[in-house]
C-alpha cells in the first residue's frame, strides 16, 4: 500500500505523495478549493486549483462532503508564512465514499447526542487529543514498571467468590449454573504473584457495579496495580510519587500539542515532581474541621469516616502537588490492611489525591501478613473463610510484608487533560445507563 | 527499603548486601548450610558457616523450611569455578515467616493438584520462565504497534447486543434487568477507531464461553487486534508477518535463559523471518487431499469446510515458518468479511498457522466496506440490523477499505515456549471447570 501519512509529510517536500483519509472541512473560493484532510495521524490543507486538475478531480472535490473518504495525490510544500505547516497542491482526488449529511456539525450538541454518536465523535480534534494523551499515559505506566524490574502478571477477570460482598460486583453466568464475578481489583492475586516474582503489576479492565451516576464513575475502567514484596508503607508512598511524576513528565514531554488543543494549564502539571506532601488522616481531619469552622466547607467532617468528595477537593486545593493522605481508621478500610503497630486502630494505607479537585487517583498500602490477624479480620467482616483459602496460603508458606497500590487510568486521564467528566477518557465509556455504542 | 535484588548481585561484589526473599532449597553438610535463595528476580546460593555466624542465624538457617521467607545479609562473591555465578557468604539470616510443609515438592504432581495450587505453583522455575516470556511477548506486541504509528484504543468489554449469536458469549446481569455480553473481539469497535485514527490497536482480555475442553482453549484470554484504514488483504498479511517476526525476535533476544529452562529448540524460532509462505485455501485443500490419499491424514478434508485441528497441524508441518492460509470460502467466515472481487464466493481473509502444530495464532482480513453488501449479509445471517446501526454508520460516513487481525496471546506464548497446553501461559487460567484460585 503506497500511503504517506500526514504526520510525516515534512519528509516528502516536493515529492508526489498519496494521502488516504477523510475530508474534515472545506471552503472554496471560485476556482480554488481548500480541503482540510485528516488521515488519523494529523491534518493538513490540500488545495485544488480548477485550472491544474482534470475535470473528474475538480468535480469530486466539489461533491465531497464532510467526512467523505478521499484519496488525494499531490505535492506537499511548506506554507509560505508558517514554518512547519504544510500544504498539498492537489494533482488528483478520488472520492472513495461520499458521506451522508454528517450528524456532528460545528454547532453545539448535547452530551447524550454525542455519546450516542461516540463512534463518530471520536473523529473530532478534542477526542483525538484526549485519547492520544490516554495512550501516552498507558505507555508511560507500562514503561515505568517494565524499566524498574517489575514483572507483568495479568490477574483474572473472572473470580469465583464474591470476596468482599456482591453489592458492587457484576455477576456472570458461567457454565452449568455456576456464577462468576467480574474482578474489581487484581490485588489479592497480585499478592500471590509478588511472592513469586518480588515486584509485579497487573493492568487491565476492572468492573464496578456501583449504581452511582457521577462525573468520576465508569462501570468498566482500566486500572494498574503494582505490588512489591517486602515493601512498607513508606516504600509504597515513595513508589507512588515516583510513578505519578514519571507519567506526568512523559505526557508533558510528548503531548504538548494535545494539551494545547485541550487548553490545559500545563504549569499545574509541571509542578508535579517528588516529593509529594504526606498528610496523616488525623491532620486531614483537623484541616477539614478548621475549614468548616472558617465557613469554607458546607458539612462538618466526622472523624472516623471516609473523605467525601468535597473533603478531598478542599484538601487537594491546599497543595499544588498530589497529596498523600495516610493512616485512615482501620474500621473503614478493607479487611486485608496491615494495622499500624503504634496505633492499631489505624491502617497502614494511603490515598493519593490529585490536585485541582480531581480526587483520589491512587489507593494502596501495606497488606496484613499475619495469618492469625487475617483470620480474625475475615471473621469480623463476616466473610466466608473458604473463599480465601488460597489467599491465606500466602501467609502459611513464607509470609512476608508487602504493599502496593492501584491507579485508575481514566481518572488520571481526566486530571492530566483537565476534563470535567471521565466519560471522554476512554473510547467507549460504560456507565449506569450507557452500554452503547 | 534497603534491598539488593539477586538479578543485579554482580554489581555488589565484595560489599555487604541484604536480600529479601524465600528459601527455595537447602542442603547442609555438618557445619555448612547451602541455601538456595530466590527473591523473584533470580536465585543464588547463600552459604552459612556455623563458625562465622551468631547462634541465632545458625539456628534460623537450620529451622528454615522450603519457601520460608528470609532476610539474608552477607557479602557476594563470584563462584571460584563458574564465572557469572555468584554466591553469598552469609553474615546474618532472619527468618521472617516459617513455612508450613510446602505442598509442591520435587516429586511429580498431577495437573489438577498443581492447578489447585496455582498461587504457589507460580513460584517454580518453569512457571517463572513461561510468565517472563509472556511479559516479553506483551511488551514486544505493544512496542511494535507503538513504534509504527498505531494508536491504542481500548475497546469495551461490556457489549450491548449479542451481535453474532449468544452461543459463545458470557452474559452479565447489568443494571435494572438489562443484559450485557462480554466481548469476544474488539474488531467492530476497532473499525470505528480506525476511521478516527487511521492505524489503531486494542489489547485486552476477551471471553469465549465455548464448552470445549482442549489444550488450546481458555474462557478468558488476551488478544491484540490491530486495524488499519485503507489496508488491503496483502497489507494485512505483510503486517502480520512483520509483527510475528518482531515478537519472536524480541523473545529470542531477551529470554534465552528462560527458553533454556523450558528446553525450547530455538533453531525453530530463529527460522521465523519474513516472508511467510502464502497458501490459498484452495491449495491447502489440495494439499490435504493428497495427504489423505497418501495415508498421512486420517480423515478426508471436505472442500468448503473450515480447517480442523489435524488439518492445521498437517499443513503447518509442511513449512518451517508460519503459513498464511488466505481466501477461505465466504460461507464459513464472519458476515463482515470483504468478498474477493475475482471470486465472490471467497472471503479476503487470512489465518496464520504457527509451525510445529501450534495451530492458528492469527485470524484476520479485509472488512466489507459496502453498506449494501453488509445489509444483505446481516439479513442473510439472520442478525438484528438495529444492533449494528452504529457499525453501519461507518459505511455511511466516509466508508473506506480497511483490514486487520487478531492474535491470541496465550497461543503465542504456548508456541514460543513450546508448551503442550495453554493452561500454563497465563498466571490464573480460566477454563470450563476452572475458576479457582
Amino acid at each position: 500500500m503506497k500511503q504517506t501519512y500526514i504526520a510525516e509529510i515534512g519528509k516528502h517536500i516536493g515529492a508526489e505523495v498519496t494521502l488516504r483519509g477523510w475530508l474534515y472541512n472545506k471552503r472554496s473560493s471560485g476556482k480554488l478549493g481548500f480541503l482540510e484532510i485528516r488521515d488519523g495521524s494529523a491534518m493538513m490543507q490540500a488545495i485544488v486549483s480548477k485550472k491544474d486538475v482534470d475535470e473528474a478531480t475538480w468535480e469530486a472535490s466539489e461533491r465531497a462532503t464532510q467526512e467523505s473518504s478521499v484519496i488525494v495525490t499531490g505535492v506537499p510544500r511548506e506554507h509560505p508564512k508558517k514554518p512547519g505547516v504544510y500544504e498539498l497542491d492537489v494533482k488528483t482526488l478520488e472520492l472513495v465514499g461520499l458521506a451522508s449529511e454528517y450528524p456532528i456539525t460545528p454547532k453545539e450538541h448535547g452530551v447524550e447526542f454525542l455519546m450516542d454518536h461516540r463512534h463518530l465523535w471520536l473523529r473530532s480534534k478534542r477526542q483525538h487529543a484526549i485519547l492520544r494523551v490516554r495512550h501516552t499515559i498507558i505507555k508511560a505506566v507500562r514503561d515505568f514498571f517494565d524499566n524498574n524490574g517489575f514483572t507483568l502478571c495479568d490477574t483474572p477477570i473472572f473470580t469465583p467468590a464474591a470476596c468482599e460482598g456482591t453489592t458492587n460486583l457484576f455477576e456472570v453466568n458461567y457454565f452449568d449454573e455456576e456464577k462468576a464475578y467480574l474482578s474489581q481489583s487484581g490485588q489479592l492475586y497480585n499478592e500471590a504473584t509478588a511472592a513469586a516474582f518480588g515486584k509485579v503489576y497487573c493492568f487491565g479492565p476492572t468492573f464496578r457495579a456501583e449504581k452511582s451516576k457521577t462525573r468520576r464513575h465508569l462501570t468498566e475502567f482500566w486500572m494498574v496495580e503494582p505490588e512489591v514484596a517486602y515493601a512498607k508503607l513508606d516504600d509504597v508512598m515513595e513508589l507512588a510519587e515516583q510513578f505519578v511524576s514519571y507519567v506526568v513528565a512523559r505526557v508533558l514531554e510528548s503531548r504538548q500539542e494535545e494539551l494545547k488543543v485541550l487548553e490545559r494549564d500545563i504549569t499545574k502539571l509541571e509542578a508535579i515532581i517528588p516529593p509529594f506532601p504526606r498528610l496523616p488522616y488525623d491532620d486531614a481531619a483537623k484541616m477539614l474541621d478548621e475549614a468548616f469552622a472558617a465557613g469554607k466547607l458546607e458539612n462538618k467532617f466526622e472523624y472516623g469516616s471516609d473523605l467525601g468528595s468535597p473533603d478531598e477537593t478542599y484538601i487537594s486545593s491546599q497543595f499544588d502537588k498530589p497529596v498523600m493522605v495516610h493512616r485512615y481508621p482501620a474500621a473503614i478500610k478493607a479487611f486485608y490492611m496491615e494495622p499500624d503497630p503504634l496505633r492499631p486502630d489505624l491502617a497502614l494505607c494511603v490515598d493519593v489525591l490529585a490536585p485541582e479537585g480531581y480526587g483520589e487517583v491512587i489507593g494502596g498500602g501495606e497488606r496484613a501478613s499475619s495469618l492469625e490477624y487475617l483470620l480474625k479480620q475475615i471473621a469480623a467482616h463476616g466473610l466466608p473463610e473458604e473463599a480465601f483459602d488460597w489467599y491465606l496460603d500466602l501467609r502459611k508458606y513464607g509470609t512476608f510484608p508487602h504493599g502496593g497500590f492501584g491507579m485508575g487510568i481514566e481518572r488520571c486521564v481526566s486530571w492530566l487533560c483537565g476534563l470535567e467528566h471521565v466519560r471522554e477518557t476512554i473510547p467507549f465509556p460504560r456507565m449506569l445507563y450507557r452500554l452503547k455504542p
